[in-house]
């Protein structure tokens, strides 16, 4: 009785399950402007070959706007035995215009009807998306900048190593944001061409002119098979799988703000726009912002996921299998635009706390690797010797109570008398940082190199 | 500019992509039949108990009774701000009451309530879904036994390889829907057990009963470790694995209904109910629904995929990731359920064509097992060697343009002098299916054997 | 060039393409103790029933040991040539003993026989892994008895919310685990059925008794379809969808462990033995077994992905498809009972730094609710008022610059004047711990008293 | 006891266990050759630099030349205790050369060092699939010319829709193919940076010259960010997208083949080479290599998935998880590449059943569209109008039982009398495949066009 909605619906019969499993207007009315684009373009195309008069063609275009705004005013309605958006917005301008309603679906069918809108549709998807990933990639370069001389721990498997700049580690998502945006601008090209024409899957005997649709739809061409044309879906399938990849970028961001907010790190602090409370414990600022990020990942794969599996084994050319692409590609690319907007908002309002991660980077030894190069160079020993006497170094200081940076230049020579007194100039923090400076290391003076360079490619 | 809706929404600022990410509402008002049993089921405990006055008790009740109404009748209007299905229903029930609404959330948690919510509401489910494959299990069952005798070829590899009857082709679903049924009556039964009171996390010092609780709402027990109540989504990964795989079964049903509805094998014509014409190809009888079914494992799976990564590698209590459960267990559960009830509404409605699948079972030498078989039981040749012969026959018969029926005695005696007449028994298709008697094997008798058997223990 | 054994093996023609990629010896060798299980009480039944003689019997029983033997020796040369484990086994029988070894394929086929040796193989697999789930809840189990009463802060959100105990925290894993090993004994109970005798897909006219086979092979029963038999998957999918939910559990312990072994937490030390070091960095002691595990849910869980995604839409009976579900299987169920075994082995030996525990659990106001809960039961406040009072005492803590319990009664006085006294009592850690006594709360009362409950059930 | 190597070989403690876990040799061997190349141009850069002399530089060079040599010749001996390639090369090279090798590691680290062997390796293998890539698409191609004017039904929902030519149909698969290839080509581009010389996770303080070594790899410049360079995994992840993608188009065409190789189609024949037979029924011409082509999309496309959420919240920089990158890398490169070369021999000996596929076009009123066509062409009546009238004429020829093209001009004008005798021009099947002119349709003269321009554009 509970699920009354979700049990009982079916109870009216088969007739309604298959209206029920079939129609696919309840998602795809989100298509209505391109469809509508792709109609005017369309009817335009078969005046221009001579299939359309100037009339018919000037009321089906007048009859498509007024469609449009219909719609956009909430004053459309959609009816779900005319089954998807094609039917219905057709359906409403023979109403509105009579009998050249009926000519306009000359020379096409749904099949490359629906592959232009949802083309078109990603399309715009795309552009919106390349632009919150330069918006994102802009807040960490300011973040980068601002904590150049930043240092932190540098972690590997959580465990402190060497100690990093807080700059150089904004630089690194910008850096896979980098990569993300050039697969999200590859999908957008190899997307970019044009179905409309192909009809229902072979052709037409009309004498059409695809390439003039493709160009008022600014694709660069149409397809040139019109059995792929119908039967792809590569371009949603390709467009998830670079949005699953950066989705999972922005999880490992997610993760280090998660941990870097806990009680133990307080590496930074979330702002009050991006945390939420507990209604009982006034201390709380939970990360849920970061943590649905995290999440998202799934649901953004798991689209790529369903599409793939949908699209296995498929005969050509058009299945109905296929029309379960719309749904959950909507959805992850939702959820997608979420993630990357939350995330900007989150970091542009970021708090860093300097002494808490200066405290971090210093403790732990973690400078042992600059006493091991300093040996090398300094003493020519090879790599794997300076490892052992910087063991016992370590081992020292340990004994000691202290870092490395306590040990008297005795004690040193005890553990190896060729070490001099210049070895205290590697052992501090911010000096270890300072002489990372080979090519993409995390010297202060690199990430200021680096936000130069990425100010100018980005135009920011 | 075609994207407002989609791209715009975020244009308001980081406060509201804040709320528009962190908002359950959309989509957990589905719950809130559960959400006021268990408040109630809550509050009659609290008063047991003696937290709760008689009044306050019976105040809440009432009130909670007129919001179930309210949302019933599409009287209630949800408020975003109020996050979740939880919050609204109290702070409604805090409009309607007063004072007693702040102490019905005494001793329980948001934690422990939405986990107790989704598992009444996925309970609710495994119910429903127990009886639907019951129900499609009961019209192959009648399949069957109309077909107990129709013979057609067995495939493997989709190549014809022995004759077997169709009603036992059905059965073999049979069997596969009722491991299905097994394996969502085990998530049922692991899954109940009472997370309310579990609160936040670590139990609470109030003298609840939550024995109590756990009786009135029908499940077997309270869960007995609070930090385990809360973290838990086991129950709905088992059932969207359970879903999954039966989605699978439907799948190769679909699979096969397409196959056999094309043209060239004209094996089964699906009704018009469930199938869908074409605007201009008036043959056309496109097993729509069989493709849809056969697509919608794609995303029944991945949700099970989705919320498996979800919950990968999360620590311990509740984190905000475990949000992100709900929506695309909806969907998954959505359309499992749909799949199922289309798939019995076609196969209720499904006609074979006999002729067509006899015809087809008689090709291909399809009894050429038959014959070994016999050499090796009348004439006592080791099975291998039995292969050999029969392939000398078979391509004597392929010579002669005939079956191996066709063979005279004389045909055979020339292949191997041991052969009598007797072996012509074994030749004709419906000797081989009538044949097949061993326990499991295709044979029309034990086919109605097994249909008793079924209609026995489904009561039908 | 570097690629020479990856990219050059094809060179050699079609011919060598098709063995390499039809050939399933390369792998399913492993099956060899099944199969001729599986061989030798076929033959015995084939005896019983009067197809095989005695001696012939006798002398393919004799043969197939001596294979066994051969291959456990490693003296046996395994054929690519000869496709399969069935094929390998069959012909090295035919050299050993000559004609009786043609008669051993009477009433089966390779279909079923790959089946009962899969079955077999899991189900030997299943009893392991059960056994190996049991071994780790008893670790836990004596963890959580000797920490019964170690508070730590329990966290939502990686926040810390309320003081548990480490000892309840150990618990939850028993019970995640505990719903494991249900899942993993279910899908044994429903593998357990032999396919032994379906034959190639339609059973078979020989009078066999598949039931004798069955029994002799540990199966309750034969399966009742012999399309069902041969075209089946379930009981490997079901295998592997319990041991995907079981490794996402390990990977939330492992991810407790990283996040619990880092310098920031320093909850836990990781032994020598489970830790590996660093060749430069003295101090690092890397979770590295923690980290495998937590991937190690990926390849298990795609495994069941694989496999699912194969049986999609596929026709009954038998396709070659199905050759892909031993590889990944084997795969999954090696890293699956790997995992366990290092997780047994990292948590036995798994030192708890009491000390850091108990002051983080003490920080952060974390008895806070402990106050508003007092509150409800000493002044009879609703509790979403005792929030606010709360909410201030947090407020004025705060400003003094200590815990709730470091306020005077004259502060608690101020914030709301009923408050006596009597309040410090619930302020302190161990006291909330301690106050947690409902059902499947944290106190540790509780714990120990679980503890005796999960030894009693396991014997331990 | 039948699964003593699975189960058993943890009985030797837990010290095994985590050599067991943790040990990447058994798989990464694989590597040695981009492992010594790396090392080799490691070393000439740091002579360039003056960190190495020139003798110290000869001396590794040589010894590591060496060292390939013996694993090339199988001489090597891996050693598990060393862990990885990277040791036991550099312990091998340490055996052979002394002192120097000690001086090989400096400035770098294995956290570089596998990323920079990782990325080698897949740019090798991303190498091959192209060519593999475009292996294909010129059998396809040879195909399409040999048969561009064969016809058959072109399907949708696996019902006749309307004639195509077989030629467009191979074409249709070329365009999928390129696409698959631009994928693999910009994943090459995006992968090309050099990760040596990021050393563990923050860069170096030695002079070192990675633009240097970057070059002498054939990488087109050094990756700008050490951090991510360590931590990154995208350049597998990309790699696996675009091999499942093309994986699925694969999997299509494998499915067409096994409809197509059906007694009920028989519109194509296999070659031996790539058919099996069976061993009891020889007429059977079984598709096994199509059917596991189909299968191993499944594992490639769930190597990503694994990845993928082995990546998903992972912290930066290097953490053991990412170890669990290779084997899932390996397996699916290695079946990707040999469904490739499977595929392009099983379409190489495609033998092409023109008369049955002729039938099957003409059957089934597949040409009903075209009367349409010619009704709005040459009666001008809109096109919504033509399906009616086209309905009817359907309606009409199935009472006669002939197809359209046998109904008489009489017939026609009791339909519409405006149809003239001009219509019969449209209504074969040749005909009407020659009509679909249309940019991208299937008329032979289209078909021939592309293939010219597909040669120009491989060369071929």
């Amino acid at each position: 009785m509970s699920n009354r909605m979700w049990g009982g619906r079916f109870a009216s019969g088969p007739d309604a399950i298959m209206e029920e499993i079939n129609a696919s207007i309840g998602f795809d009315k989100r298509l209505y402007t391109q469809d509508i684009a792709g109609s005017i373009a369309h009817a335009n195309m078969l005046e221009t070959v001579g299939i359309l008069t100037r009339d018919d063609k000037d009321a089906i275009v007048s009859g498509l706007e007024t469609v449009r705004g219909e719609i956009e005013r909430g004053e459309f309605t959609f009816s779900r035995a005319l089954e998807d958006i094609h039917m219905n917005v057709e359906s409403r301008l023979k109403e509105l215009i009579g009998e050249p309603a009926g000519r306009l679906h000359t020379a096409r069918s749904r099949n490359d009807q629906v592959a232009t809108d949802f083309k078109l549709y990603v399309r715009d998807c795309l552009d919106t998306l390349v632009a919150q990933v330069e918006t994102l990639q802009k807040v960490l370069i300011d973040k980068a900048e601002a904590e150049a001389e930043t240092v932190m721990p540098g972690f590997t498997h959580l465990q402190s190593a060497q100690p990093v700049t807080f700059g150089h580690h904004m630089l690194a998502y910008v850096e896979m944001l980098a990569r993300d945006k050039g697969r999200l601008l590859d999908a957008r090209a190899r997307l970019n061409e044009s179905p409309l024409g192909a009809a229902a899957l072979a052709g037409t005997s009309f004498p059409i002119d695809r390439h003039m649709t493709a160009e008022a739809l600014g694709f660069d061409r149409p397809t040139a098979n019109s059995l792929d044309a119908v039967s792809d879906r590569d371009f949603i399938l390709e467009t998830l799988s670079a949005a699953s990849i950066c989705a999972m970028h922005l999880s490992r961001l997610s993760e280090e703000l998660v941990i870097w907010s806990s009680a133990q790190f307080a590496f930074v602090r979330l702002s009050d726009k991006f945390s939420t409370g507990s209604s009982i414990m006034p201390q709380k600022r939970n990360p849920d912002a970061a943590e649905l990020i995290r999440a998202k990942v799934a649901r953004i794969f798991s689209a790529f996921s369903s599409l793939l599996i949908v699209m296995k084994g498929l005969p050509l050319a058009y299945s109905k299998d296929m029309q379960e692409d719309k749904e959950v590609a909507f959805d992850a690319l939702d959820n997608f635009s979420l993630s990357l907007a939350a995330m900007t908002g989150m970091m542009s309002d970021l708090t860093v706390n300097r002494e808490k991660m200066a405290a971090a980077a210093g403790a732990g030894f973690s400078t042992a690797t600059d006493l091991a190069d300093w040996l090398v160079r300094a003493v020519n020993v090879p790599f794997r010797d300076a490892h052992h006497i910087t063991g016992r170094a370590v081992a020292a200081a340990e004994a000691k109570g202290c870092g490395l940076e306590g040990l008297t230049i005795e004690d040193f020579k005890e553990i190896d008398e060729r070490i001099t007194s210049q070895v205290f100039k590697v052992l501090g923090v911010d000096n270890s940082v300072k002489s990372r400076t080979s090519f993409g290391g995390t010297a202060p003076a690199n990430v200021k190199e680096q936000v130069k360079l990425w100010r100018a490619r980005l135009g920011a």
